[in-house]
């Protein structure tokens, strides 16, 4: 007999109304008397659990009694209709093998657990609710992500981890390397040797595909990132994460609101598709996690988003009488205080802010005509601020040389990148999502932490 | 008015039929005479190219007719069916646009170019044939395998790349560090003091995600990771680099045949996707890059993959007459001369070949009742030899302890792993798919360097 999955069952309830079935989980609940009793299995592929009834005609009645909760079970019984009940059907089993048993020390016993002791299990968390919703909206995100680009046509380009260079021309990153740290080989002027390393160079790990993905853009039209991105940032804070994961569309071809209306585009899919196909989950998280989560994502999904030039934006902050911690001037990097005032008290709903000073944004961003701001837009939304950062690239040689110069970037560095303008160069943008910060966004979730199986943050990497 | 994209417009031919459009792309060829003129673009969403052809009455006439390949346009024009013409359609420009020019140095001129020379411009050459099919087929087959395992509704988990254990218990690593090599900073005893380094401990990158999908395998019953991984391994070599993506499914509840199954279906799933939804790029393949691509694939297809263990194995291969470079005795690590006599000769299909001498599989894998052979299975492909490594994983506590102590593994730094035999073990298994290895085999490129976008090997890590 094949043995499914519990979501199978429920998928297709009516199919297997009173057939023999053959199913597996772990134990959540064990209530028994004399002649039979209850567990409630649950084997990760669907929120709910399912109750198997025993009774005790099973030659093994009292160790099934008896079960420690997580013990894993194979039972095989019929399946039975029960209306009337809480639970849409149950299983009335025949036989039920014990896989494994588990003991009394289980450390995820069956009670309230703060998420900072959940993070010290993180091998055992997911098999909590909170985390194997979390887990499983997680990966429904990634595949409607994909799902979203493959609809479109876009090449997805697995850009390097390893790089020679620095994306945002600045950034703390991660070394890497194969040489003895106990004994760094060093050159004739004391200086390490870093010919004797791996790659014969220093390398780091990436903090963007951004630049490798635009050689791809300017082959394919439309491209996306979605991989592993690294900060070597010492900031202890919910929404850092040391190792996280990034979706980095860029498009040929296309302009800041081409680049504005796929933002909006996708993040309205990603909401839509968590939303239809993982109901159960999100309840759960609607009414224990965040009881206004789903106006929130309502309010997204129904809104068209908003628009505003950095200039507008700094102007609505000065004339509000709002008391802000940081002082509103033009030149100011938004904080977050800034961004939630635009987008929950004035616009009250996803808001993109354009065009930046220059000098608080990065050197490929395409400059405008004022010679002061250039082609950004963040977009941000109530409740967290910032989620998404894109621009129009600089496709200009001469404008783009110039700003690297002004920034102090070694040009040769990044010989290949200023190539692709000189060889059929075209206007063209992209930009970034955090999918950590999407699946907080989406799940209610407050701690990054919390959304990513084993999280690498400032003096922790355990697992 | 809208600007769509080839593929959009190959999809849909005879809904833009005599349709004005607006279409941008790369130059491919242009011939022209001082009447008229026709170019090829390509915008990279498609194999084929678009013909464009232009008439004397363009304002930038004389420009057009001289245009640089490599340049970039966008082309306003009419839909016209050419059914007696080699391309099918083709469009009568009404204006054409030069969105960025190039010059006669661009170093992809039309022209046959080796691999080798490519390599050293991974920038550009996703503009050649070759490369555009082959990272379309990259693009398309990562799909396939996501759309997979989503048909089956299992959950995709993001392993950690910033590790401190080291899964396969041995392996090459890269160290990751934010310590100055310049300086590093000392213990007492004269050792690196790791407790200044960012995670306060010393930390690698992952050579493979298993160990965490075990744990998440625990708890949702079937996951796959699909990431990046690392070997700091110094072998130049065309099938290995320091960067490359794996698939790793883990499945609970299941033995080595439900894996054998598994791998199976998987395989023949992305080959069949792929060969629906890139017929060009297929076509091309088989007729520039690998003549016989198109037999090797149907045969994988078509075939109810084999299955012998390798003692059985070694039999054979000691009773056939073929002269091997390597002696033939049982306890040794098949080469690939052995594999591909293997499947090539004698199954002439895939293969997998099964219960391997401990002695040279992981701590990991299950121990059969022998005492000498575990539960592993690799999947033998003709005209490449492994492709896939699997196996049962060890689910029993003091045996899978015992083997840690057989081949000194600190069990201190598996507690975790561990911990999982103790709390509702079950049988579960996985295995392990070299994407790279995968895409070389669809598309009958020979080197990794050619199916990775930037590729990361000894000595190398440009771009």
């Amino acid at each position: 007999m094949k043995n499914i999955i519990v979501k199978e069952l429920y998928r297709k309830i009516d199919q297997y109304s009173n057939k023999n079935i053959r199913i597996s989980g772990w134990v959540r609940t064990v209530r028994s008397s004399n002649a039979f009793g209850f567990i409630e299995i649950n084997d990760g592929s669907f929120f709910k659990n399912i109750q198997i009834v025993f009774e005790k005609d099973l030659d093994n009645f009292k160790e099934i009694s008896k079960i420690a909760i997580s013990s894993s079970l194979s039972i095989e019984g019929t399946v039975v209709l029960t209306p009337e009940a809480k639970q849409p059907f149950e299983i009335h089993a025949k036989n039920i093998t014990i896989e494994g048993d588990s003991t009394v020390d289980y450390p995820l016993q069956k009670k309230r657990h703060t998420l900072e002791y959940l993070r010290t299990i993180a091998h055992l968390r997911p098999r909590s609710n909170t985390f194997s919703a979390v887990f499983r909206v997680r990966s429904l995100a990634a595949f409607a992500i994909h799902k979203f680009f493959r609809d479109r046509d876009f090449v997805y380009v697995n850009t390097p981890i390893i790089t020679g260079s620095d994306c945002e021309g600045a950034g703390e990153m991660f070394k890497l390397t194969t040489l003895d740290l106990n004994g760094v080989p060093k050159d004739d002027n004391g200086k390490v040797d870093y010919t004797k390393d791996f790659f014969g160079k220093e390398t780091n790990l990436t903090v963007s595909g951004q630049l490798s993905a635009e050689t791809f853009a300017l082959a394919f039209r439309n491209v996306y990132t979605f991989g592993p991105t690294f900060r070597a940032e010492n900031s202890n804070t919910a929404r850092h994460a040391a190792e996280f994961w990034m979706i980095e569309p860029e498009i040929a071809f296309a302009d800041l609101n081409d680049d504005m209306a796929l933002a909006e585009d996708m993040v309205k899919y990603i909401i839509k598709y968590v939303m239809k196909n993982a109901p159960e989950e999100m309840e759960f998280f609607n009414k224990f996690i965040d009881k206004t989560l789903f106006d929130r994502l309502q309010n997204v999904v129904n809104s068209d988003f908003g628009k505003i030039t950095y200039t507008e934006a700094i102007d609505i902050l000065k004339k509000s009488n709002e008391k802000f911690q940081y002082e509103v001037k033009w030149g100011i990097d938004l904080q977050t205080e800034h961004e939630r005032y635009l987008t929950e008290k004035v616009f009250k709903k996803p808001l993109f802010v354009t065009d930046y000073p220059k000098d608080i944004k990065a050197f490929y961003m395409r400059m405008n005509d004022d010679n002061k701001t250039v082609a950004a837009a963040d977009l941000l939304v109530p409740g967290v601020g910032e989620i998404i950062g894109g621009s129009q690239r600089e496709e200009r040689l001469d404008i783009l040389e110039y700003r690297m110069e002004e920034l102090g970037l070694n040009k040769e560095d990044y010989w290949w990148y200023l190539e692709l303008r000189k060889y059929g160069e075209t206007k063209h943008a992209g930009f970034g999502l955090g999918f950590e910060r999407i699946i907080m966004y989406i799940t209610g979730m407050t701690n990054i932490r919390d959304v990513i199986p084993f999280p690498r943050t400032t003096g922790s990497a355990e697992f």
